[in-house]
């Protein structure tokens, strides 16, 4: 992107409040995270302390907006938050095209069942025997795809993924980098003191419109499958262990992690960083709140938090509660001395 | 597997209490997470909630099972669970072979000391100048060894890992997809307002039949070694921080993390999301809770829990009490007013 | 390294305390982590214990230390310490070199920017089209930098790490083994009932002299940039959102993670597996301590901890009262006995 404040003033029939017209933009960005020769936006009053302090060269404003920010130029439209994502859908980088076939470095075993013509496969992406690949999918660079395994229709794994072998994923499934399908589900039996392995010959199962998150693992299962329901959504470095099972269109935020078979209901949301204990039963619409770490069935439809998780309102009071101990032990010393 | 329900009888001893002798059964799973065409089992009335709600389409079930399942096929046969265990030993897939060969889409260095008939070499994988590899050792595909890496023999080295310069790995050792032996350790000195590297001139020692679950890093020593002892067996996206010394058959849960310097013996248990800090020394045959942080030396052998960690009793104790504030100032305050 | 306890003395101009001259040494380690053939330094009372059960082979000692350990072998001089990093840095390996030149298994797109004699670019490594890459970077075997990515000189990228497009990287930047730079941001809208993607269509931006540990995630920005300032340096398994903003010389320890948008200021230290809410300020020069979690605005230098954080002395007394709870309730007992 470059454009001047003139141009983007014209572009969003918007009027320059302070600037030079001849300001050259660069780029856009939220009004925290901008540099200099951004454009940003100012749409709702909670920020004016952001737009007090953004390093954006320009900033769209509502109309009427009264303040003048040293060194910011201003535009006012008629409404700023429209204004920008209009002008971040016209500068934007381009969506990444697929391009199909195979890279002539990739190594795409004999057996293999794919349509070179229909798939891409990136530079030293590794498809082993049996494996099989829906038409439109993209297999990025230095991905491994394992023995047997089978994806669907335009699935999208980043670079350097990992499908283990046997696995089977839907159609349309997203994996970012440094994913991990199939590892092993961590089973030992500790045997004259030594931990036996205990084989983990299951696969997992990740179904249409699933997306995983970078670094993020999912464990094959002892035996059976660890299964993720259609539209679920994972986020990076989460840990989903044997045997698990999520439902439909579950939302798993960053480094949470789900113990071994636990079974998790459709839409239930696990905030980040909690954990849920092994073999539990969660049920669907339900929200665990971040950090907190489940060691119970959750059967019914609300909010829990803290370690052990307990409905939200009961954790909010005990933490009340516990910040008011100080004065609690003061009032127990004064009764006590009343009662000397 | 394919098999129908009238050879699952024939197999198993057992008799169909109910379903089609010609029901096809395609797969084998736990109750949990069945599906379509599985067979699953039933041996413990702590699942009978379980038998109810599974997906499965046929279920092994003790005899005298006297419950129906509606869709669901079942087969009583004298023990359900240990029928199940054959069933999956006779159908599940043969165990990976061991392969022996370097694949011409490797990279192995000239100098590198391996017997090509004796290791197995997968598809661009990287093995660095002086790296030495044993017989038996299986190097999946993308996987990077760094110079002068000592491997011993039958290590399975899962795809995409990593092994930096000059660490030794002992035999039987298994490292899981994405793992990171001998990433630098964290250590800065802060030098006129900038954090100074303190360069990290140690390895990474892991001893004999060492497994470690995918994406978890295990960082090099400020100088000597990070040690992991024999047996020792570590789980998914843990961080085990420079010159950690882990004793022998150590079990370390998922998401955890051990700062650096930190001696753990023997048999303790880490369990999952928990953290230790550094410089500490905890004792053989301990465990620590889930999500638990240690803050302080742990000698004596027991269960710990709770931020800081302390005696398990402890804890739950002090869990109980912080759950009747609401009651004990409920109690004071009728005090307070039966001395006004 | 390969000398005796001889050649150990004559170097550190010390004296044979106890153990036989020709004794040979064959590596240095912490007095916690040595083994057999070690040489360890002991320079602080305060790890007097660990001398004592040492497994090193020889320990360089004060003048006047009087105890004797069986075993092993000791050298007094001047200063332990001083003369043990002598001896580390006259054996220690020698820092890996700079070794200019493409691997010929890489796989540089021909549009890329580099100088291929003063770049280096190790095998199976992926340079994907119109990326930028600067005089005296390194980019590990297995990378994958993504098009239109932009590094800037003497930069080291570990084997396997991810830079997707059109991330801009300064000088000197550090990402080791499995870092993934531009992972797509977590952002989701629920429509009719399943979660629909918000493209994220920013970059991140990683300043000079930036370090990231092993396996941590730094999110692409929904749009404009997810931005880490110069010098901050990240610790393994780390979790950085989308859009977020860290200053410059910020650390953030091992297994932390911090949400969306969220700022944080220069010279701030986040502590292991803590966590930070999404879109908070975070001041400068604040202390996070482990284990805790953030959930409003830190403006104000000091220390925090607990979950949500609080000052860190409040936070001890809540932390110590808790602890006398149980003498609380009998206290409250009594009390009530004594109004009956």
């Amino acid at each position: 992107m470059e454009i001047t404040l003139e141009q983007l003033a014209a572009l969003t029939q918007g009027t320059i409040l302070s600037g030079e017209p001849q300001t050259k933009l660069t780029g856009f960005a939220g009004l925290r995270e901008s540099a200099g020769g951004d454009l940003s936006f100012f749409a709702n009053e909670r920020y004016l302390n952001d737009v007090r302090r953004t390093r954006a060269s320009a900033v769209l404003v509502p109309q009427g907006f009264s303040e003048t920010v040293p060194g910011v130029a201003l535009v006012a439209c008629a409404n700023a938050s429209v204004a920008f994502a209009e002008i971040v859908r016209r500068f934007m980088p381009p969506p990444r095209e697929f391009r199909p076939g195979v890279h002539p470095s990739a190594v795409v075993d004999a057996s293999a069942k794919l349509n070179r013509d229909r798939v891409c496969i990136g530079a030293c992406a590794v498809i082993e025997a049996g494996a099989e690949i829906g038409d439109g999918t993209e297999i990025g660079p230095g991905c491994v795809v394992g023995e047997q395994v089978r994806l669907g229709r335009d699935c999208l794994l980043h670079p350097r993924v990992t499908v283990a072998g046997h696995c089977i994923l839907g159609d349309r499934v997203r994996l970012h980098s440094g994913v991990v399908i199939g590892g092993d589900g961590f089973g030992y039996e500790l045997v004259d003191g030594r931990h036996q392995k205990i084989e983990q010959v299951g696969i997992v199962q990740l179904d249409d419109d699933v997306e995983i998150g970078a670094n993020s693992t999912v464990d094959r299962a002892r035996f059976g499958r660890t299964w993720i329901g259609e539209g679920t959504k994972v986020d990076n470095l989460v840990q989903i262990a044997h045997n698990c099972v999520l439902g439909r269109h579950v939302i798993v935020v960053a480094q949470s992690g789900i113990a071994g078979s636990t079974r998790v209901g459709d839409y239930t949301i696990v905030a980040a960083q909690a954990g849920i204990g092994g073999h539990l039963d969660i049920g669907p619409h339900i929200i665990i709140a971040g950090r907190s770490g489940v060691t119970a069935d959750l059967p019914d439809k609300g909010t829990y938090a803290g370690m052990p998780a307990q409905p939200f309102k009961e954790h909010q009071v005990h933490k009340v509660l516990v910040r008011k101990l100080p004065e609690l032990f003061e009032r127990v010393k004064r009764l006590e001395k009343g009662t000397e």
